[in-house]
């Protein structure tokens, strides 16, 4: 990763985390115990790839600050929810969590439930807030973020992932689960920050785009599978080794783990060269999906 | 209960029940169990008095029909997912809801809780629809039920609740609480209604209907305190006595039976008398307030 990557991503970093502070409800705000838990599974942690992918995206359009914040944190808090429910006894039944216990342990199962709730509300209340847009582009941006959420998109592919447990996925259809699970919401991402300027994208442009975000998506699922196989808890923050004790389908049980790596290695060629037309301006982009594909956490 | 006005309100719910139906994801549609979750919570049952509450007062503002219904289906789709929600073992642990088996009951809680999930998300992406109003208008109703579902509305309401059992409220505590809970979305279903016109209310009758909104939100939740402990659990379609039994503050506990039914019938004269500038525009809402009141179940 290059130095000037590196400070970019850093300055990133900290607006996300600085306005997700702000437009969180403050602390001690009544009700103060859900507002601590939507403060605690949001703040301090994560490695923010949607928000990176958001403003990664932005500079393709000379994305408009105030805009652009809007959708990464409303992107963010859509994870943060799903992380939230995912942790869940009856769900995942997850203890750890970006380094720390996860909401329902530290705080309690109902208040874990009604934050990922309200985390959701207001995700779709930031980009509804008057004045950030022109209010076409807002709505589109909106009714994108929906159906990337949705029982089609994030919620279905969880639902598709339970259904799955203990049943031999092959290729497509584990596919066709996280391109649902983990690839409409960084999908969603990328094209919410390409809808962020005053301009937007061509139709060959956008379809371009488009082609990488989907790349992008499903090289994150597969570099995840193989550092959840190969990585210790302690450099991941979450519990190690999870899927394959649960007897989920995943890549490397599919693939088997060098070929799974060459994949992660394939879809990041295919993602770059989808960028080949837009120059420099996808710089940013690029070195995101080298970001993601050669992490070790 | 006049025939008109009876006839008026079949009329009403079996258009949202059509509505409903078309506007969830169809059945089969993958994945199959979360869809069908989502419908089995949502459709075929319910008083829909948050709908409507939508109908009644687009009346004062001839509302356009497609505005309206679909501000009636999101202002109900929010309810149904909080219904799951509050249904589950972490929050109210019931297994009778609209006189069936709750959500996670006949599916499992997982599914239930991705259920309630995808409908929330279905609510904001219905408001988000191309072409439903001028787009200023959309984002201002999307943020109206935003604001009136999340951590400081109806999502706050229930965090409230839960930190309340057991503990001696006095009744503007209750009445903070109720306010969120079930007040919030009670009023912004006559907001939302009232929104669904060409021309916007002016300011003193936006600020009288607003009155009458708050008065029927709180009036709602007098009468269901005063069925959950005269009724019983078959008219109810959901178990009564349960509040009393979990040891939670309510009207009835607060001020006994007969003191509750006055404090009713005083909400509800209040209510009516906030509309009288109004004149016959008006009578579906008084209606409304009417039946809420006298309602048996």
């Amino acid at each position: 990763m290059s130095k000037d990557f590196q400070s970019w991503m850093g300055t990133v970093l900290a607006e996300v985390e600085a306005a997700l502070s702000e437009q969180l409800p403050a602390v001690g705000a009544i009700p103060a115990r859900l507002h601590a838990a939507m403060r605690y599974a949001t703040l301090g942690g994560g490695k923010r790839v949607r928000p990176l992918l958001v403003f990664a995206a932005g500079e393709l359009v000379e994305a408009r600050p105030e805009r652009r914040i809007a959708a990464a944190l409303a992107v963010e808090l859509i994870h943060a929810y799903s992380l939230i429910h995912d942790d869940l006894p009856c769900m995942d039944d997850d203890v750890l969590r970006r380094g720390r216990p996860t909401c329902h342990v530290e705080f309690d199962e109902a208040t874990a439930l009604l934050a990922g709730d309200a985390l959701q509300t207001r995700a779709f209340e930031l980009l509804a807030a008057p004045g950030l847009a022109e209010a076409e582009r807002q709505l589109e941006m909106l009714a994108l973020l929906a159906r990337a959420s949705g029982s089609l998109g994030m919620a279905g592919g969880q639902a598709v992932d339970l259904a799955s447990v203990g049943k031999p996925l092959n290729q497509p259809e584990l596919e066709l689960m996280h391109a649902m699970k983990t690839g409409a919401l960084i999908r969603a991402a990328v094209l919410l920050g390409a809808a962020c300027g005053e301009q937007a994208l061509s139709t060959a442009e956008r379809e371009r785009l488009d082609h990488f975000a989907k790349r992008v998506g499903l090289l994150f699922q597969v570099v995840d599978d193989v550092l959840d196989c190969t990585a210790n808890t302690t450099t991941l923050g979450k519990t190690a080794g999870k899927d394959a004790a649960a007897d989920k389908p995943t890549y490397v049980s599919l693939l088997g783990l060098e070929a799974a790596r060459r994949y992660a290695e394939d879809l990041y060629q295919d993602a770059r060269s989808s960028l080949a037309g837009f120059g420099a301006k996808a710089d940013r982009l690029t070195g995101l999906a080298d970001f993601i594909c050669h992490r070790q956490f």
